[in-house]
């Protein structure tokens, strides 16, 4: 594969339409009356190589598994890439006009509600992560030819997270991936700390792994013989580090401070003028190339995962939780080649090392870098490529709080499971207990939540887990747990289970994992005084089982006590007063860990934080008197 | 400042400490049956060489400002950090063998109950920033001579946030941070990707802006060169890349696999053995160096901050709570010189810049990295040092969830201010709203949760904010809101204010923000149909003025309706439902954001997503059957 250099013509043309990229990105912005012009002015002619020389394209299929991925990483210049796309034909030049309306997809920050974007992207820092994701599945998994290429922002580069991806990337020897920084020197609200030190990003990248290749961002040919060149770099990725202007060939715009995020106003006119005045051919039109039929990716099935065989304890067992997951991950892995886990080197506690075990090729070992590692599954997630189990401590999961925000944004079903939750860890203190994660993953729109208490239910979490849309969150627990359900058992999202209950039962008590031991040896102690108590599972925590507990809740009175190893905020608590909102005449006693916990031995520490049977009892007794 | 040669007995003795504080992790961590010995022992010579040769400390007062810092980011290690100080001579050695006993602060990872930890580490990564927060400080306020030192694990500098402070610290020229790497090549459950590639660790640092000196770290001499070299290098941090083994000097276990995180159990009394073996001098006993005199940090006040002048506003004005922000940053700025904001290129969204405009110098900005810029604003204020305000957009503090959450064990005094909140910012669409803010800060302990809904009472926000210890966080919305209380009103946290009544009122209705305006608005609405309600501003989310609510909503025949621009979890109204839970007889309508908003108008966005005044006026006339 040498190097052509392009045809003049062929040259022009790009540079042609490079101008006219512009110009949509100038009438978009104005129509809206807010957007970003001059963000997408510096990437004009990358966008222009990129979507009329380099991307294998469908038109007819923009999330063709055989064709090139793009991602926007610098999200807020939406307004070129839809130009990009406009003009290959995907959609009429017009609807740009639509930009940002309420009844238009084409919205501020690109989401997956347009069949062209994979990911949403507008928070900076993630558009790395989810790329290395797709470029490890395209190398690994799908052994296809085709492509990704990342655009990142001079500015955003200074997010933590771009420097994990680009280690990941590195490491994985990703020579697929293809990450382009637009450096043009301007944030927000002052110039980026490295300006334009191009030499300075040149290091950092080759430190990191990178071949790494510096151009004059608004030279056509400059950018055509980087990307081939990134093209024939085997065993590494390549970043072509673009020396660009904010605002280019904007008169008076260009390279000036307070241009970020605004249109161009009353300058609009005079500036379409100026970039018109530089187009040679004013009827320039250039097609994507196609996707070649060699190097297809293969079909992939993800549909219908199921547990290899069935639950398979015995009643009174001791299990971990977590060690269910293991268990379970490993038997879909055996019914689904395309079942993949990732983790952040915590994998011999959340055993999600039981699926390297099987297939070593299906875990993708991340590090300690939380923020790729959710990043990275998403994108392998992408195109239903993969069914992505991605683990670490429950805790450690708020280091990519924004990443899962994003993913929902992204429409991800990336099934993410927390280990080590709660105060019931023990010795090694408040920093490693997840006491927020639940409130975390119930803020995710659509998200499912399971939080088992035994391993059947763990084993049946995750197979459901795996066939469900979706952000899925399992939160699984560090001490072992009695079994208490029949291998047979059916498990159903947005089900619980009334685990213990008589006709004489007076309060209600919710609890799940080790609580919800502790709301049955509750009930067990006040038996012996005469005062018999329901208990529900709810299995999932969102959905929760708002009619299980309303029922039975009535049942007992309109009394309920929950107990969780969780702070008071946003956990199973509030999930089921939020259940309960609509219903007069309950009360609900909430037992949860009210402070910063500190080592110590797990039964100590849930009764010195008010979680144990003995507090369960003392609220059943105070709820009694209401 | 020329270098000397160590005198061999200094380098024996140090020798001999290091294998000293080697055998207390061994013996404390066997004490407590669980805990990291040999990630203590990777550290051990440059325990010794730190704590007896380079950092000066007052054993009487550890938190003394003039005093070197410490940061121990692989808190795992705590053992021998622990072990260091007991040699110091802080407390009796004895007392090593409470480790991570419940009745002893000597906790599995350091927090700042014990009165020489000044943040709590044990989430990984986090320590650089913390430092970097110090050492500016130290170099740009305190104008003082302490050094600020971070020992970082190898394996968590894969986290992102590390490379971001390591920017942070090379641009702004950190020459009194050093940042020792203990490249011990293990993690936890396999090998680092690094592991011991020395040369790309240097070329990475040297890359991001550091003096980079690679040593052998169990070569004393090494070391104490390495420190000097440090201490004499200018407008540049330093980072000693030290070669080191895991679990060093204990037989068939150093460099070796799966040993991470356990105590030697029964190989302990051997491994004790041989070390005592290699200690030339048992009865070895060295001091720190004390704190010099000269070049001491100034002392420094922050106690009852106060706006410099009262709010200035007319009843009706429009004016967003945003920009009132700004106003009164730059006010208590002008009473207090040791007030300073940081934030994340955001500075004229969220009008941080009001502070830079009034003194540059305390205006840091962090550029695009929210995890270092919540890490510095963290170290920023240890000690008592500054009082920090700390903002971005509020979604963008999720990406700092992690650092955040460590703040509340690190019992951090920062203020967080996250503009652009909810659907209500218009057409950026989703990626840039706030909709799972309240929720994540709801979870930290001990945090105080502001949501004011006009200028006035905005001003008053932070001036308590400023005065309030644990995590303060402050929701300000992009859109301009009516003033509605005078200028001497006076404002206290957990104090809700009735802003509408009358002794008809049938529903009480409760909103924060744009949403409170929402709710008047259908109040007026509602009268015209001789419906007459009542309304809440809660003012403080957290603490939440349960008692008002419970009076008031009594009043209203127990009916309320909360909204809320915010998704439905962990927000205002299911904060409104823990307040009610232990009372029967209310009913609770609860509207909120349901799903990922769009782009499009605020006002459009607002009805759409179910939070406008006709939705309220809806929610009223249902609630009103029950």
């Amino acid at each position: 594969m040498s190097y052509h250099k392009p045809e003049a013509k062929t040259v022009q043309d790009l540079k042609d339409l490079a101008q006219k990229l512009r110009i949509h990105s100038i009438n978009a912005t104005q129509a809206s009356k807010s957007g970003h012009p001059t963000s997408c002015a510096s990437l004009a002619e990358i966008m222009s190589v990129l979507f009329f020389q380099q991307l294998r394209l469908n038109l007819k299929h923009p999330r063709d598994p055989s064709s090139d991925r793009f991602i926007l990483s610098k999200g807020h210049a939406a307004p070129i890439l839809y130009a990009a796309w406009a003009e290959a034909g995907l959609f009429p030049i017009e609807d740009l006009n639509n930009l940002r309306k309420i009844d238009s997809d084409l919205e501020g920050h690109p989401t997956p509600r347009l069949n062209f974007i994979d990911v949403g992207t507008g928070s900076l820092g993630q558009g790395v992560a989810v790329g290395a994701g797709m470029a490890y599945v395209g190398k690994n998994y799908d052994k296809a030819d085709y492509r990704t290429y990342v655009v990142v922002g001079d500015g955003e580069s200074a997010e933590g997270s771009v420097w994990e991806s680009l280690h990941f990337a590195g490491h994985y020897k990703l020579d697929n991936l293809c990450v382009i920084f637009d450096v043009n020197r301007l944030g927000q609200s002052e110039a980026t700390s490295l300006q334009h030190k191009l030499d300075v990003y040149r290091d950092r990248l080759e430190a990191f792994g990178f071949n790494a290749v510096v151009v004059d961002g608004h030279d056509v040919e400059e950018l055509t013989k980087a990307f081939h060149c990134a093209a024939i770099t085997k065993s590494k990725p390549t970043a072509i580090i673009a020396k660009t202007f904010k605002g280019k060939d904007f008169p008076n715009i260009e390279d000036l401070d307070n241009w970020h995020g605004k249109p161009l106003g009353d300058k609009a006119a005079e500036v379409v003028k100026h970039l018109q005045g530089l187009i040679v051919n004013k009827d320039v039109k250039l097609s994507p190339k196609p996707v070649s039929k060699t190097g297809a990716a293969p079909e992939v099935d993800i549909s219908n995962v199921k547990l290899s065989s069935p639950p398979s304890y015995k009643l009174g067992d001791s299990i971990a939780t977590r060690l269910a997951y293991g268990t379970a991950l490993a038997k879909i892995g055996k019914n689904n080649q395309r079942v993949i886990a990732l983790d952040g080197d915590t994998k011999n506690s959340t055993f999600s090392d039981k699926l390297k075990a099987l297939d070593p090729e299906r875990y993708i070992e991340c590090f300690i870098a939380e923020q790729n590692l959710v990043g990275v599954a998403v994108g392998a997630a992408c195109r239903r490529r993969t069914v992505a189990f991605v683990s670490t401590f429950a805790t450690f999961f708020t280091r990519a709080f924004d990443q899962i925000r994003m993913g929902a944004i992204s429409q991800t079903n990336v099934n993410f499971v927390g280990s080590h939750c709660g105060c019931s860890i023990g010795e090694d203190g408040p920093s490693q207990m997840g006491l927020e994660d639940v409130a975390m993953f119930r803020t995710i729109p659509g998200s499912t939540i399971f939080y088992p208490s035994d391993a059947v239910s763990t084993e049946r979490a995750v197979e459901l887990a795996a066939n469900t849309k979706g952000v899925c969150f399992i939160r699984t627990s560090r001490p072992n747990t009695c079994v208490i359900y029949d291998n047979e058992e059916p498990f159903t999202i947005g089900r619980g289970k009334v685990v213990r209950q008589k006709s004489s039962d007076e309060v209600l008590l919710i609890g799940a994992g080790i609580t919800l031991y502790e709301c049955l040896e509750a009930a067990d102690q006040l038996e012996k005084n005469c005062i018999t108590v329901r208990v529900i599972d709810p299995f999932t925590v969102k959905p929760l089982d708002a009619e299980l507990i309303i029922e039975h809740g009535k049942q007992c009175g309109g009394r309920v006590v929950v107990v969780e190893d969780h702070y008071q905020q946003g956990g199973l608590g509030e999930a089921v007063l939020s259940a309960l909102a609509g219903e007069r005449n309950f009360v609900v006693k909430h037992l949860f860990v009210p402070t910063v916990p500190r080592s110590g031995p797990p039964s100590v520490l849930i009764d010195m934080f008010g979680i144990s049977a003995r507090h369960v009892v003392n609220a059943v007794n105070e709820i009694l008197k209401d």
